[in-house]
């Protein structure tokens, strides 16, 4: 606890600091981070493979992802624009009263609380976009390591510090934590703490979501805690292509052994093409080379929510998996009918790990009911031609409800960062449809808007200072300029 | 609960139409709205008056505020661009693999339950802002009437659904619910209720953010709750100015009988000038007439928390109240010493009425804990003179950590509804300092971000189409066009 509170007070120092630095300074400190982490490659990729179990061409593509988003936030910063500037003038002539002058920009919270996850060492963890997305919005970042890959996040931590110093930034910019569940607990509680992100489990997210609405100053808490991610196809669609259907949802169901938040674990499909479907993936399953997962603790999780499963006398197994040596994640599949499906909740729980079920469904008529039935998603996911897609609009409207992204080519796993990306989706997805934590707009979590009234030029933040000294868009008595 | 039961329903059938709505049919509509309620002036503003004892002159500018904001957001509607439609365009060409086309816009989150506030029986009320940003997001709006005033509140709401019909919108798109607080808690809990905006009481605000948490599906929940606003001053600036600035207190103290969200009830002075200015706001106070509160409630709890307070020996009343005819609320000023205020929570507690505390400080050294120890507030004031305020800027980068808006000059009474206001703050004064319940922002609290990938041009909303046929600024791969 006294661990806790001294770096808090750290934290906070260096909040106050950081809400006034220049932009400049923060997205070069941003850059210098990036080429911090890009030094340690050759040491960090096999450790972070080694405790991932995790093969190292994939760590290295996620490496080059998590040193992308550095460099896109970097640059998100250095623009300015973010901040949505907006000046209403004063008019002092006008009647009844005069009209003050009236400043508005978004202003970081303060001291963030981050949870790394352990399906991406690198990614979404210790340098991950939560962390990266706040201290772009000048939030320090208290980073509650992932005990499942402790080398690779002290190394990460190590090489942030090393930018948090050559860059001159106050040492409460970024602290690394290592501890267990009571540790997270208390350091969200904190009075001092101001917003929290996680990536994980629902229940490791409904906690500390719970956790912080409890306390005397409830704070945001953005927990992503994953989806099943349906995909829904037509008929015709899946007559004419049953192969190249079935290689896709398979490969998407087993990328990264099932273990990441948008594999596509539930997959609707019509009744006229059960049996090929079937068959052609439980044969891409069977192909498909089986792999260790994360850890233990994921690997019994996994099998035992099979295991549970497989007392429901709904489900048809079309393809069986027993644990494996060590950590290996075996592919299942098991089938069960629309109507049973809407009887039962269980069937649409997310199980981590490459598990998927296959639901049949009678008509085009059904869909409107499953859609209704499913809970909320990071994605959801639907196949089919050019005049089954235009008939279905109610459906269409119905699904849009469920989810925050809805794609209609390819599948879910591999979400791009940019700017139109929306990784968050209505609960129990995630804790807030309202945000996102991939893409630029994952900095919008951890700011608020704030306005300054007749504020002397002198004192304002340079964003809103008249003559634009940062040159960056602004909205002015309404227009964009 | 049948009776709520059938209305979500309905609003829920609304919703799905309203969300795929022409801009211009919900622009319209507004205008209509307004129209509407501008067409009922005569009968509206002597009810509203009656019921609320606020004078008709009052009441008067409240309408014109009212029908303000209805127009502001039919103009926003209308404009289209607060969708934020933003496109990454796809590249097949990419590698290792191809990139998909993504497109994002907000998205209204559904039925949205309103509740009234009795100080604003029309621009926080029936058609207030919390309605009508609704509404303009494409949300439909379930009203709990506020009890004060339910005559005006049957008046608008009859205006409204006039609106709704002449428009062409479906009848589920405003309700009008009376009851009591159970009926509230109905309303909220439902599972088809996608979000609550509420103006009042903290303890109000605060039952209806725990009631919405602890739903199986939580939904955000804008209370907007109350706050001291403070005023800070500085000693050069109060010398020099003792009768002005003491006539702007007591001005704005008992504006609207202490009624409003953003009277001062704390005022921070030096000692140096305690005697002098004490002095001249016990005079501007007595001279300021005093007028009848805005129910039985509220006047008894305005007596009630002056009783409690005069137990507490660190006060001394410059000018005590007793209760008077009727409703009306007698202006208070009590004193306490900086040392006696930080060792007490109570004296920061808002006190709905025309109280006020005069908290002395000794030196300009003190402000720094006074800002610390300050709870969350609507707006903070300071008026210094310019080498004041340039060498605080500690305290103020402190200050700026407890409010949603800070004023260098004026009375935080008097919110402008434009582009750059922000009405919300640090919790207790809002449940989401994130959001704003005054100003264009205000639609904002009621849309999600959703990403379409890769979908058919003809099945994607109107903001997102390739040819851009709404004219609306977007954001296409990263760029303003």
């Amino acid at each position: 606890m006294d661990q806790v509170t001294v770096n808090f007070q750290d934290a906070q120092q260096a909040f106050l600091l950081l809400k006034s630095m220049d932009k400049d300074k923060i997205a070069g400190f941003l850059e210098e981070m990036a080429g911090q982490i890009d030094g340690i490659r050759e040491e960090l990729i096999p450790t972070a493979a080694r405790e991932s179990h995790l093969p190292e061409g994939r760590i290295t593509g996620e490496l080059g992802r998590t040193l992308g988003q550095i460099r896109l936030f970097s640059q998100v910063v250095a623009e300015g624009s973010w901040v949505e500037a907006t000046i209403d003038k004063a008019d002092p002539e006008r009647k009844p009263a005069p009209k003050p002058d009236i400043r508005r920009m978004l202003r970081p919270l303060g001291p963030v609380v981050v949870f790394g996850a352990s399906n991406f060492p690198l990614a979404f963890s210790t340098a991950g976009g939560d962390t990266v997305s706040a201290l772009a919005a000048g939030c320090p970042v208290l980073y509650k390591a992932h005990p499942a890959h402790p080398e690779t996040s002290r190394m990460v931590a190590e090489a942030i510090k090393n930018a948090v110093r050559t860059s001159g930034l106050p040492k409460g910019t970024f602290q690394h934590i290592e501890g267990g569940i009571e540790t997270g607990q208390l350091l969200v509680t904190h009075p001092l703490a101001k917003a929290v992100a996680f990536t994980g489990s629902f229940r490791g997210g409904k906690a500390l979501f719970d956790a912080c609405n409890a306390r005397e100053q409830p704070i945001p808490v953005f927990a992503e805690m994953g989806s099943v991610n349906p995909i829904f196809v037509f008929e015709s669609y899946l007559s004419e292509q049953v192969e190249a259907t079935a290689a896709a949802y398979a490969g998407s169901l087993t990328l990264g052994v099932g273990q990441f938040c948008t594999n596509p674990g539930l997959i609707f499909i019509p009744k006229s093409t059960e049996q090929a479907f079937s068959k052609a993936v439980v044969s891409q399953l069977k192909q498909s080379a089986a792999a260790p997962m994360l850890h233990e603790g994921i690997c019994h999780n996994y099998y035992q929510a099979l295991e549970t499963l497989s007392h429901a006398r709904e489900i048809e197994w079309l393809l069986a998996s027993e644990p494996g040596e060590l950590l290996t994640g075996n592919a299942a599949l098991a089938k069960v009918s629309a109507s049973d499906w809407l009887q039962e909740d269980a069937f649409q729980e997310e199980v981590f790990g490459p598990f998927g079920i296959m639901v049949v469904y009678e008509s085009e008529a059904d869909l409107i009911a499953l859609a209704q039935q499913l809970k909320g998603q990071l994605t959801c996911t639907v196949w089919g031609m050019p005049n089954e897609l235009e008939r279905s609009g109610a459906f269409l409207n119905l699904l849009e409800e469920k989810c925050g992204r809805l794609l209609f080519k390819g599948v879910p796993t591999g979400v791009e960062v940019g700017h139109a990306m929306q990784h968050g989706g209505p609960f129990p997805s995630t804790t807030d449809s309202r945000s996102t934590s991939v893409g630029v707009h994952a900095i919008k979590r951890f700011v608020r808007p704030v306005a300054y009234q007749d504020m002397p030029q002198a004192l304002l933040p340079k964003a809103l200072q008249e003559a634009n000294p940062l040159g960056i868009r602004r909205k002015v008595d309404g227009e964009w300029m």
